[in-house]
C-alpha cells in the first residue's frame, strides 16, 4: 500500500510540475496548487484592507497632533491682567499660576512631540502593510500617551470646574467671575485635550484590528 | 497534458485516501500532508503561549479587581467629624462634599464591575486560546476602562493636591490640617486607583502581544 502511495504520489508530481513549467515556468514545489493560490488572493487582500487602516491611522494622528498642540499653546498663552491692583497683589493669572495647568502643558507638549515622532511609524505601516512590529510599538506608546493625555485633561478639568463653580465645603471660592478670559481660554485647552484622547482611543482601536487581522 | 495531470491526481487522492484510512480515518481531503502537520505544530506552539499569556491575564485582572475595589471602598467610607463646630458649620467632610471626589467613587464602582464582568472572557481565552474575538472585546474595553480610571485618578489628585497644599494665587486654603484622616484617606485611594491604571495599561499590552502572535 505505501509502495503504491510512493508510486502515485511521484507520478502527481511529475504531472504538476509539467503543467506549472506550461504555465508559469515555476518550481513544482513552490507551486502548491490551490492552497497556494488561496494565500497569495487573502495576502493580498489582507494587505490592502491594512494599508487602507494605516492611512486612516495617519490621518487620526495628524487630526490628534493638531489637537495636542492647541491645547498645549491654548493653555501656553493664556494671561490675563486684571485692570486693578493692590498694595500687595497684581492680579494677574498664567498657566504657571497652578501647579495642575503647568502639568497640563508639559504632558500635551509630550505628548505632542510623540505624535510627530511616530508619525515615520506610521508611514512604514502605510508602505509596508504586513509588517507587524511597527504596529505593535505604535499601540503600546499610544496606549502610555493615551494615559499621560487624559490624566492631564482630567486633572485640569477638576481645576476648571472649580474655578468656575468653586466649592463653599472648601471654602474655594470661584474666580471665574474676575478671571473670565483665563478661564474661558483654560476651558477651551481642557476640550482639545479630551479631543486628543478620544483620537488615541480610536488609534489603540485601530491598531488593535489591524493585528488581530494578521 | 491537462488529461494526464488530471488523471494522476485522481490516483493520487485514492493512494491518499487509503493511506490515511489505514492510520487515522480521516478524509483526504483534510489530511494535507507536510503542510497540516506544520500548520498543527505551529498551533500547538502557539496555544500553550497564548495559554500563558491569558492565565498572565486573568490574575492582572484580578489584581486590578483588588485595586479598583480598594480605591472605591476607601474613598466611600471616609467620613471625618472635627471636634469642634461653630454656629453655622458642623466640619464634616465626606466624599460627597468634592464633585470631583463623587466622580472617583463612581468611575472607580464602575471599573469594578467591568471588571467582574470581563472575568469570563478572559476565562474563554484560557481554554480557547486561539479564538481571537474574546480578546479583541477585551482590549477594546479594557482601553475605554483605562481611561475612566486614569480620568478619575488624575482629577482626583490635583484635587488631593490642593487639599494638601492650598493655592495662594486663587486663595484656595489647604484644608488638610485639620481634615488630616479626609487626605490621608482619600490620598490612599488615589494610590489605589493609579494601581489599578497600570494594572490596566499592562492588560491592554498583553493581549495586543497576544494578537499580534496570532
Amino acid at each position: 500500500m505505501t509502495k503504491n502511495g510512493e508510486h502515485y504520489s511521484t507520478l502527481e508530481v511529475e504531472g504538476e510540475s509539467s503543467r506549472t513549467r506550461d504555465t508559469k515556468g515555476k518550481s513544482p514545489v513552490m507551486e502548491a496548487p490551490l492552497i497556494g493560490k488561496d494565500v497569495g488572493h487573502d495576502r493580498d487582500g489582507g494587505a490592502a484592507v491594512k494599508r487602507g487602516v494605516s492611512v486612516i491611522d495617519f490621518v487620526v494622528r495628524l487630526l490628534a497632533l493638531t489637537a495636542a498642540l492647541a491645547a498645549t499653546i491654548i493653555m501656553g498663552t493664556t494671561d490675563q491682567t486684571l485692570p486693578f491692583f493692590t498694595q500687595f497683589f497684581q492680579f494677574r493669572a498664567r498657566y504657571y499660576d497652578l501647579p495642575t495647568f503647568t502639568y497640563f502643558v508639559v504632558a500635551n507638549a509630550i505628548v505632542a512631540a510623540y505624535l510627530v515622532l511616530s508619525m515615520p511609524f506610521s508611514i512604514v505601516t502605510i508602505v509596508r502593510p504586513l509588517v507587524k512590529a511597527p504596529r505593535l510599538i505604535l499601540v503600546i506608546f499610544d496606549t502610555i500617551a493615551l494615559t499621560l493625555t487624559i490624566s492631564a485633561a482630567a486633572a485640569a478639568a477638576a481645576i476648571v470646574s472649580l474655578a468656575h463653580k468653586g466649592n463653599t465645603n472648601t471654602n474655594w471660592i470661584a474666580i471665574c467671575q474676575q478671571f473670565d478670559n483665563f478661564c474661558s481660554r483654560s476651558s477651551g485647552a481642557v476640550v482639545a485635550s479630551f479631543v486628543t484622547a478620544v483620537f488615541f482611543v480610536l488609534l489603540v482601536i485601530l491598531s488593535t484590528v489591524a493585528l488581530k487581522s494578521h
